[in-house]
């Protein structure tokens, strides 16, 4: 026996030399007689040892009562065997030296408490002996690369070969990793492997993410994903796939409630928050789609192409229909196509009206009578337009088809612009669906999933992922932050103080003549705020007044805000709040909230009552820089009335990128102390901003 | 020769009894062979004449040199020729009595104002036959209900047998209606009719709309629209297809400026204003759409079922993680799932673990060994769900598809609630594709397409199209409205007074005396605002100077007036408006305008800087009746600052629903003078609406 010592790297197990089949028969019926059918099928060139007491040959190879008695350890053993079995499965599989156990097993962790346990005594004992485990409640692995057809799926005996290429793809779902295969084949998407992950007791989907960034036949990375075990890895490793060119596309359920549910029914993994997932995707160049069958189309031509070097887009249609719904849609998904160049226009004007020279353009409007060279003549126009980073070609049905597609096929091979085709034909097109396969070259089939592509070009080509976190300002000390529970205003503001954030001069009183006092230092007109702990909605309840012009303003408004704390919490003593009114301004909400996994996440949106009418809010992770701040002001829809609108004054946008970058590394300050915090109204005026107001909850120290 | 003496009815046009078909040939290469061609494989059971003086018979049929030597008139001819010989072969047509002519030659009325030009002189020789014409630059007719392929799309050979069925289709481009007779095909979707309508020189989109609304076969009618000839029509038609229950579905280009011109090149006609074209389609129940392959599926699948009697919907998939995704797109496309009733819960809870028994249901999660008692049971329990009004079952690869699409198709057949079926195996599901075609269940295959079905019959159970048009105002006379061109703001509103919409009191004055004089009439504070034609902004030019609370106020502020004025406008004479000043409140722009074709235009939405910063805008046909000015404020994301939000007191919603349903009658007794009216602000306080502005522009009366 083989002790390991070091688990096996992940390139071995993506590409295994050996495989261990546990249960292997000829009975496709069974999992491990499909798998082994499956495996033979596709041309696996490694050592194949069947694991079978009873039987000394299976399909004509050697088979072996136990793993103990194979003549090397394998690097990878399938196993599928009933639950109560599964603890010495794997206890000999690791005594034996495996590399990885593939444990198609389910109704584990994902059903049950017990499942739940059994799986933590599979990775102890996994552990104990350095092999790694895939799954359980998993469906194997695909890996065209290595021809490798290690999966109980039945859609492997839809494709006769599996086709190599650049795609990988990680699944949190097993009968997904099918439907994707199948879709994949079915528009010539190339792959380099397809792993379904299951419960991911071991190793999870980090480890492949990791394994495929580092393999060189992988270009673009497809996830799907209900929930990150390790999010700050995940972080890590979408960085260093940017760095090495590689795309990742990721579906994520949990999106909503509704989805959280089922994603965790499903696989037992809790969901996290989206907007923090959703922010991280963002930060990290992660491009975020909505239908996994979109994501591999999407992906197999993005495998098969350069990297555009424009976006905008030259598109051919051969139906007139068909381009003037396409540019209808082009402009409202904010996908740019745009005029062809002069030299385009010229280049068409042979062959086409003035009129019908236009992007996209519909090939059928041609002058006279139809000839081949009219569209050949076109189509290279558009692809060698100047203007254009992309080509797309719209097949349905049309003159000459055959003809066309090799032409298309042609400007593709140059490799020069990525080269989009669609083949909008249904089951009608199926011999130039085996032409292009035959060819190389993925294809589309709706436009739907086109509008895709160009938008993953449009934002993979904007795509600008931070590579280093911001400085922290040279005068922000950490200061130590000390309460727990629900801030007051007055604490609140305490804490805004120290990070250097403006905040109006407060003087707290107990009775009318400090408050007068007060006022006196600091300059009329001023605020009065009633402070009660755990309120919320402070106007609301009567205990704010502003604009008192005046001592007998003072007095009045003193008087009911005294009567307002009395109602709102009897019996609570009297803290009135007396603030410096500050200019008239643009009002923000600034928050700050810890999301297990993500760390701390600031939130910007307009404030007062554009919070809810508008709900027009920005995320990052903090802490932030103060230009970063500003990219956030410029994405929010109110930015104009920052920016002076109409002939306003401007407001001071820096002093408030300066304050908010100073406040978001409360985040990291905090650390997972923090619940929420925050500032609400963050006032901008032309000459500064400052926090009129300030709430949050903290834990315990 | 027979005369005709009145034109051939629509459903003869649609349901031809006979056909000459000109320049008909054994060679499929030529239109005339090719439409020949596809007539008789496809069975057409009238009469057909071949047309053509070379020959005795044509694939087996007698031959005829002209249409006039035909032994009766043919209800229709199939006209192919060039350009040159149009005028002559129509004309023979009309002399033979035929009764429509199809016009297959393009390039004519689309490419140039000479092609133009033949177009109305053919409209004039068939109409002095009393004959139609269809066409030209159109495709023909597909019409299985007749088994009449009147059409030279090579699609026709893809298909051994037109499906038959209850769905209709108009299209303004030949080449879609290709495209989607093989959509139509590929998803098991059986027609009634498809007709190709070209540049729509004589039978127009209307005239077929009517005649399917007529058609007892025809179900559900999709259109494809470049530009309406007549929407009047086209909206009367609309309500009679509602009265009848078969909805109408739409795609419709020149949505924007891109797609606008080259529908606009494609088929020579006016898109008109697409805002227009989408109110009129939601007051008529016209249910408009972004894809025509999607649209063409979409209606098999309504054609096929019964309408739901509510709108939830209840969900099978095969994949744990498709059901997650459809969970997150449902509540992300606001589509009603929801729970699943008590009930069946307990009907799932015998084969599903309490956490899997959700919806959507994933089949796979089920207890124990895989049965297929446990899919029927399943199955059968969502389908009869009482809270839920669908049922959609999503197939991707998974065991005992064939026994699963039986027990699928059995539900659909008892046709008590709508079975939407997925096939979403790609070419892996030939056979079920087969299976579900011979058992005539549509079907689609992406879950982009189901998302559009359960968005149409969401919308189909809300839509409420207007049966009558609102009762004028008793006290509203039509008053004489005088005046062309730009109107100052003191001419806007004397029009806004005589409507009986409120505006505060104003003087218009040219001296600050007389100005001190008005303000002593109607109470400090007062506004002053300078009146200078043609300028929109006053506020930008410093024209408008508000709460001035005294005579010292006021004289300044006068200055200050008449100084912006003499920079505005030089040598222009000063005329300053003394306005009563309105308490704060909500303030809206509301305006109209004069769609040609489409009438009067209501528009309301957020007024002062949320109008450009929201684009919170609502759409209606004028006039309108207070009760629908009511839902239009509903549908504005600012409504809750009308209907008190956060504890504020609500604002005057009544009395603005009557202002603005009195001024709305504006567009009708405008007509076609009016270009544009606008009040901005239009300001609802606790107690009033006003008109506190008002400017437009009208031609001469």
């Amino acid at each position: 026996m083989t002790k390991r010592t070091e688990p096996m790297a992940m390139e071995h197990v993506i590409s295994p030399k050996s495989l261990a089949l546990i249960g292997a028969s000829e009975d496709y019926a069974k999992f491990g007689g499909r798998i082994l059918h499956h495996v033979l099928e596709h041309g696996y060139e490694g050592q194949i040892y069947p694991i079978n007491p009873k039987r000394d040959t299976v399909l004509g190879l050697t088979c072996y009562p136990s793993v103990a008695e194979l003549p090397e350890p394998a690097d990878l053993a399938l196993v599928a065997v009933p639950a109560k079995a599964l603890e010495t499965t794997v206890e000999a599989c690791g005594a034996a030296g495996i590399g990885a156990c593939v444990i198609i097993t389910a109704q584990l962790g994902e059903f049950s408490a017990e499942g739940a346990a059994l799986e933590q005594r599979l990775v102890e004992i996994a552990r104990s002996h350095n092999m790694r485990l895939i799954g359980p409640n998993c469906m194997g692995m695909i890996v065209p690369q290595a021809n490798l057809a290690l999966s109980s799926t039945p859609t492997l005996r839809y494709a006769g070969e599996m086709r190599k290429g650049g795609v990988a793809f990680v699944s949190q779902s097993g009968a997904m990793m099918g439907t994707l295969f199948l879709q994949s084949h079915d528009h010539g998407v190339g792959l380099s492997g397809m792993v379904s992950i299951g419960n991911q007791a071991d190793l999870e989907l980090c480890d492949f993410l990791e394994g495929f960034i580092a393999d060189p036949k992988t270009k673009v990375i497809c996830l799907y994903i209900e929930g990150l075990k390790s999010p700050e890895r995940f972080r890590d490793l979408c960085a260093r796939a940017h760095a090495a060119g590689k795309p990742i596309l990721a579906v994520k359920a949990g999106r909503t409630d509704a989805g959280s549910h089922l994603a965790q029914s499903h696989t037992a993994s809790l969901a996290g928050s989206f907007s923090a997932f959703e922010t991280m995707c963002r930060e990290c160049g992660v491009m975020l789609m909505d239908d996994p069958d979109a994501m591999i189309m999407a992906a197999g031509v993005l495998s098969a192409n350069p990297m555009p070097k424009a976006p905008r887009t030259g598109i051919i249609c051969a139906s007139g229909g068909g381009a003037a719904i396409m540019a209808d849609q082009m402009e409202l998904r904010d996908l740019p196509a745009g005029a062809f160049a002069e030299i385009t226009r010229d280049r068409l004007a042979q062959d086409y009206p003035a009129s019908h020279a236009n992007n996209p353009l519909d090939l059928g409007g041609h002058k006279g009578g139809l000839e081949f060279g009219i569209f050949e003549r076109a189509i290279e126009a558009v692809h060698e337009d100047p203007e254009t980073g992309v080509t797309v070609y719209v097949m349905t049905p049309q003159p000459m088809m055959p003809q066309t597609l090799d032409h298309i096929i042609a400007l593709w091979q140059r490799q020069d612009k990525p080269v989009v085709l669609v083949l909008n034909l249904s089951r009608f097109g199926a011999e130039l669906r085996d032409q292009a396969f035959a060819a190389g070259i993925p294809f589309l089939t709706r436009t739907d999933d086109l509008y895709r592509v160009l938008e993953l070009y449009r934002n993979l080509l904007a795509a600008a992922p931070r590579m280093q976190a911001p400085e922290r300002p040279a005068d922000l000390v950490a200061p130590k932050i000390a309460g727990q529970g629900f801030l007051t205003e007055p604490e609140a503001k305490a804490i805004l103080s120290d990070y250097g954030v403006p905040v109006p001069s407060a003087t707290l009183t107990g009775t009318v003549e400090d408050a007068l006092s007060a006022a006196a230092v600091c300059g009329y007109p001023v605020v009065l705020k009633g402070v009660v702990a755990d309120v919320v909605h402070k106007s609301d309840l009567g205990l704010v007044k502003v604009g008192l012009g005046d001592e007998a303003a003072l007095r009045q408004a003193y008087a009911e805000v005294e009567a307002a704390i009395t109602a709102a919490a009897p019996g609570a003593p009297v803290q009135i709040d007396v603030q410096q009114m500050i200019a008239p301004g643009v009002e923000l909400i600034v928050g700050l909230t810890h999301e297990p996994g993500f760390g701390p996440q600031l939130v910007l949106g307009a404030g007062g009552i554009h919070v809810e009418l508008l709900c027009d809010v920005v995320q990052r992770s903090a802490p932030v820089s103060p230009s970063e701040v500003r990219e956030m002001l410029e994405a929010l829809r109110i930015w104009p009335l920052l920016d002076g609108a109409r002939g306003q004054a401007p407001m001071a946008v820096d002093a408030a990128c300066d304050a908010i970058a100073r406040l978001s590394w409360l985040g990291p300050d905090l650390g997972d102390r923090l619940v929420d915090f925050e500032v609400n109204p963050f006032r901008i005026t032309e000459t500064g901003a400052y926090a009129l107001d300030g709430r949050g909850t903290l834990k315990g120290a």
